[in-house]
């Protein structure tokens, strides 16, 4: 059996074999992405599907159209707007996830060897879906004020990339924030050189501190942005809803691959979505999320200031990871394993990397755990690391 | 701005003008591929969806795996078993509709340039999606009897294909099924020449006269057919919930190329369908769908008996689909502007052939159209042919 070369760099393995570990019973799991299991609002998204579908199931329960329905268009717009962004119905198109909407930047931009940049490190996710595509990906400095600019610029100089993936906002896997001044300027580069940029935006409601910066794509007057929003962080992500906006002629080649991915993003989970938003209780969701988050954050910093020194961490305003920094020579995937047989997990920092290496460096999870299991199952981690020093 | 290559034959833009048509206020429309707006079970579903968000909202809001729901799996399987089929739980995925296992068999498998046998003419999705990943789709030709096995044997011969695409049973757009003899005979060319087979196969359950024929997939002892089922067409499209079984290789590919689209299908539509399907209430449902579509069926039937003669047209035993032939020379392209003229839609069928021509033919959809709608339509379609001829 011979399978197509664009899945041969693909394996994920790595990957795969940390979240299968995770299902073992008692590990405390510093490794997801994943929101609080008790997160979610289930009593009102239990009415809201009940009602929809009573009273519209011959149009919810039937075929959609790709581009989404129309009135969550329009709510993503109202959504957007709030974020600076001024857009039309036909430069939104609902995704299944901001995942597909990721996939479908390198299906409909990328030819096979095509350059795209990325942060360095970035999400493991989007690697993957770009490698699925024959992408050359080339990863781009970055320190706690985000993408390092001059870096950016050389790579776009050298490589003539077809896009640039970023995170601006509460980074996965580091946490970090694109300080104001560096967005701007990455517009500035990239506008001038012509490269488009993948914005991806899915934490940026789930802020505990520091005020909001503001979108790239809101600093943006010639459509180079294609923006990504996501409803996983702040309604549910079993429902996969998230929600491409861009210039048109881009959302076009969106619409046309994905007909061939979903047809259409299932329309029960885009009613419940619409409807969750109108209902008048999603801010105040979000404030109880950014709550809880921020109490899991703070006990995961403080318990970080006890470890030993020669250890750095990122200090993220929101989002849902800290990534640590181990002192050079420290291997975290060695210290995986010894975690692991104590019942604590996290994903080593390498395989954010799409150059690897880096093998000193790991991301932690926040928002899965409760404050009892962070407490205990950092404290392991700390005496794990200081029997490797 | 730059898109990619994969793209560049895709529009569908002539598929897509006909269904801006259809929204015209009072068109009949025989184009669509829909199942009847009535047919859902709508109050069930509602109970249903409230039930397992109430109860299970902490797992059914929350991320799920690429393969699917455990359970929904093993509901596959034991749907497949009375197909005649036997498969393992790790020879099972769960797609966002059988459109998805179509578009994953071409990027799980075909390199650009490579070939893809169809039968001729064949679902345009699949052809769209074909052409996404680059496929060079040829066609087989086909009779009443469905593919004609020397054709198919003689174009492996020539083409060394990827893989066959075939909707043996009340085929899309042709409504015809493939007879045993012939399933029988593919299998052995595919074995021997090492190709695979994708048989895809939504309409099965809608049967309204004749008697059931195996599947290809379970005259299959060497796993050389990737089978795909579907819930679309017995439970709700909307949902986008099918399956795809095969080889665990092609599903371990699979999994990895589904992560990059949509991580996986949304857990409260596979949760909906796998709790109807457990509720006693499918088999009744089916009956339903079956006693309405045999009538529809039927109409349309007897008001082509009475067509001029030279015109010729398919008699399925069940699916959505009766396909007409016009005499030589006649356009159904010409044809289509006048009949919307008129208020009444169909889908030409050039549309539908991987190399075009065939101007003469015209699909037809009886399951979306009312009974009254059909004889008023199908009245006009006859006097516009007649003007014609």
């Amino acid at each position: 059996m011979e399978f197509a070369k664009r899945l041969d760099n693909v394996t994920g393995s790595a990957i795969r074999e940390i979240f299968a570990l995770l299902a073992q019973p008692g590990m405390i799991s510093f490794a997801g992405g994943n929101p609080s299991p008790d997160s979610f609002p289930s009593e009102d998204v239990a009415k809201i599907a009940e009602t929809i579908i009573r009273q519209h199931g011959s149009t919810v329960l039937q075929y959609g159209g790709t581009p989404g329905i129309g009135k969550l268009k329009e709510t993503v717009l109202e959504m957007v707007k709030k974020r600076g962004i001024d857009a039309a119905p036909d430069e939104v198109i609902i995704t299944s996830g901001s995942t597909q909407g990721i996939g479908l930047a390198a299906k409909t931009l990328v030819n096979p060897g095509d350059v795209i940049l990325t942060e360095s490190p970035t999400f493991i996710g989007a690697l993957q879906n770009f490698l699925t595509y024959q992408a050359d990906v080339k990863g781009v400095a970055m320190d706690d004020e985000g993408m390092i600019i001059e870096d950016l610029e050389e790579k776009i100089i050298k490589y003539n990339p077809k896009f640039v993936y970023t995170i601006p906002t509460f980074q996965n896997p580091t946490g970090r924030t694109m300080l104001l001044k560096r967005r701007k300027r990455m517009i500035d580069v990239c506008e001038r050189c012509g490269v488009l940029i993948l914005e991806d935006d899915p934490y940026c409601d789930l802020r505990y501190s520091g005020d909001p910066v503001p979108t790239i794509k809101s600093l943006d007057t010639t459509n180079t942005v294609i923006y990504l929003l996501s409803f996983s962080k702040i309604i549910s992500p079993g429902l996969r809803v998230g929600a491409a906006v861009a210039d048109k002629r881009v959302i076009d080649k969106y619409n046309i691959a994905k007909q061939g991915e979903d047809l259409h993003t299932a329309n029960l989970s885009q009613e419940i979505v619409d409807a969750y938003v109108h209902s008048g209780k999603l801010e105040g969701h979000i404030k109880t999320l950014c709550d809880s988050y921020r109490k899991q954050r703070d006990a995961m910093q403080k318990k970080l200031e006890a470890f030993p020194q020669g250890i750095t961490y990122t200090k993220p305003d929101g989002g849902l990871f800290i990534w640590a920094c181990l002192p050079k020579g420290m291997d975290a995937v060695k210290l995986f394993k010894q975690c692991t047989d104590q019942g604590v997990a996290f994903v080593p920092g390498t395989h954010f990397f799409p150059e690897g290496g880096n093998m000193n460096t790991m991301r932690l999870n926040f928002s899965m755990p409760s404050i009892e299991q962070i407490d205990k199952g950092m404290d392991i981690l700390k005496s794990v690391i200081e029997k490797n020093i």
